[in-house]
């Protein structure tokens, strides 16, 4: 970072960066902590602190006794001062989750929508799930900080569904453009099996790990990759479509399942796989060589993932994952053969919720770019009414 | 960056990486220039430039008269500071090379040494290349910087060969800790492919590009792939070992081509790709046969590769890369099928200099990261007595 002598608002700009760095993901803050994580003098960060307080980032909080019975002055970021929305466009489900600034889930909806529903009926389910969860959580939608849609397809960075397998209706779809004038902020979209790496590395499996390889599996197979803990997109987007390689079994896996001859003819397809899964662990023979044959599958994909990228992580998700008990046992089978190295492979926690909230975490992290971002001016906070600073 | 006030020690520890970044890789400065380009005061450059006068890391040119009559001093970076050295293992020949801290080759070597060299043959013949080379260079092994030793297989942080399949004798070995009493600096050992990648973006058909996946092919056939510029290794040193895996021809590539009938008995394994190519260029069915399997082979590897990470550019380097005007052709119709998109393919320009001119930028990043390591003193330049400053 390259400071100017006699820029003095560009300076303020940085100092302004580096407070709301230091007080962003931290409870209550003293005004001496603040200074010293931020690296700034004492007067300064007063100084920072009212201009902060006074546009709506920070919150006072009541004065705690010093040391010295001096009563310290404590602040904190002001969570409520927007709300982000992700959203969930899958194929039998749309979900909505309004999330505020700490991230915290402050509503939520889902919406169904087949894999029958044609563009325009499942875009009405995206608008549907939106609004109701906006109108959950009280948000204005000319209030919203920012928005992410999570598709499946490969996605361009300006927001249009380049190729879509799982939805070909959707292929050439300008989703960003298509929603651009629903809300007041941007309209974020990204490819759903990279926000769920994003969100089992914020919140699941992958807190911490750096380098992840996100599989999801189930009706469709999917990979979102993680490296140095950003997402890999690919310089056009396709970054993890291996499942497109037909020399790797990705394309035939959920083939074995929805086969397995035991199932019910009223099973709803997004329910096979762990269905199927739920009778191997029950003990049933022709389940678990369904199972077998779908671990054999999944495990040539991410073989190939993890020769090319070798992860500190593979997590497994999507409609495996709450029964993945039966499942690890073959894949690992399956998978350590063909691997220099055995990886490492954990089953998601967060489940159905990992591309909704994948959303939530790419959303926020467009609104933290903003408040950072030295070379525009600090953002206005999306405040409603009733929660403005007295 | 957080700038303490008070610690003025390390403020001018960071003025000086500023004022190093600026003046690197720059031609002759002027301090004016310096001082813009290193957002510094003119005043504290003056002190700092004569800091590094004085060490010797930058030398003063013969002033240029000013715009006003009034001489501006000049000054530049000296790439006689001190030398890298940097070593390509290969299964036929070990290579080194001895360049000075602009990247500029002052002495190479190459020293044969045959698949059917054991440990201690090869490593004496890096010991030969290197102890040449430098010689060549007047330079003494005490003197070096730092090396880089490039070498086929699986490469721990540490410097150990943790799998080679290629040179099967060197698994297990502990290749910088072999050649650590050899030097007075750093010894990094890097896996030959990674060093490649690193070079064709350096000075080859890269340049410029964030996203390269490079394919060594000929002899053996493996991967480097850079992610945003930088080296990607994986959590184990496993990034790029596509080649494991026996669904996609990697394994049996080369055997098309060694496989060719019309292969002169007394052909050295080395020369087997370019001799093929070659008859394959003069229109020779078999060799055509021969080159169009070796594609389809090489292909589906690189497809594997470019459907996980989606690189920006893919480039074709190694045995065949004198040569590779007769495999693009077969290549993309066998590739481009294979992938969501067509990528980019490109010859490398560096051929079989590529993996020691990626040693040597390797062993540069070095040096320069601990010259702009602000947490760490200035390090002193290992100036020969001869080119000391007056």
């Amino acid at each position: 970072m390259r400071i100017r002598g006699g820029d003095s608002s560009r300076l303020r700009r940085i100092n302004l960066a580096e407070t709301l760095r230091a007080v962003r993901g931290h409870g209550p803050i003293g005004l001496t902590d603040l200074a010293r994580r931020a690296s700034l003098s004492r007067p300064t960060v007063e100084s920072l602190v009212e201009e902060l307080l006074q546009t709506g980032w920070l919150r006072e909080l009541p004065p705690e006794s010093g040391q010295l019975g001096r009563p310290a002055r404590l602040v904190r970021f002001r969570a409520d001062a927007g709300h982000v929305l992700g959203v969930d466009i899958g194929s039998y489900t749309v979900r909505a989750t309004v999330a505020d600034l700490d991230g915290e889930v402050v509503a939520t909806h889902a919406e169904p929508a087949g894999p029958s529903a044609g563009r325009a009926e499942r875009l009405a389910a995206v608008r549907t799930a939106a609004g109701a969860a906006l109108a959950a959580a009280g948000v204005d939608p000319g209030r919203v900080s920012a928005v992410c849609l999570g598709t499946t397809g490969v996605v361009t960075p300006a927001g249009v569904v380049k190729l879509s397998v799982g939805l070909p209706e959707w292929t050439g779809l300008d989703l960003a453009g298509e929603f651009a004038a629903d809300f007041g902020c941007p309209v974020l979209v990204e490819n759903d099996c990279n926000l769920a790496a994003l969100a089992e590395r914020w919140n699941g499996v992958a807190r911490g790990v750096d380098d992840v390889v996100f599989v999801l599996s189930g009706v469709r197979t999917g990979a979102g990759i993680l490296i140095r803990g950003e997402l890999l997109r690919g310089g056009r987007g396709g970054a993890g479509e291996i499942g497109a390689l037909p020399l790797v079994g990705w394309h035939r896996a959920p083939s074995h399942l929805a086969g397995y001859p035991g199932l019910p003819e009223e099973a709803p397809p997004e329910g096979v796989a762990a269905y199927v899964l739920a009778q191997a662990r029950r003990g049933d023979p022709a389940a678990r060589w369904a199972v077998e044959q779908y671990a054999h599958d999944l495990a040539e994909g991410i073989a190939a993932l993890v020769l090319t990228v070798d992860p500190d992580l593979v997590v497994l998700g999507g409609g495996v994952s709450r029964s993945a008990d039966v499942l690890l046992d073959p894949l690992r089978r399956h998978l350590d053969p063909l691997c220099l190295e055995p990886p490492a492979v954990a089953i998601s926690t967060l489940g159905d919720q990992a591309v909704v909230l994948g959303a939530v975490r790419h959303a926020l992290d467009h609104v933290d770019a903003r408040l950072y971002d030295i070379d525009s001016p600090l953002p206005q906070p999306a405040l409603s009414p009733a929660t403005t600073n007295p």
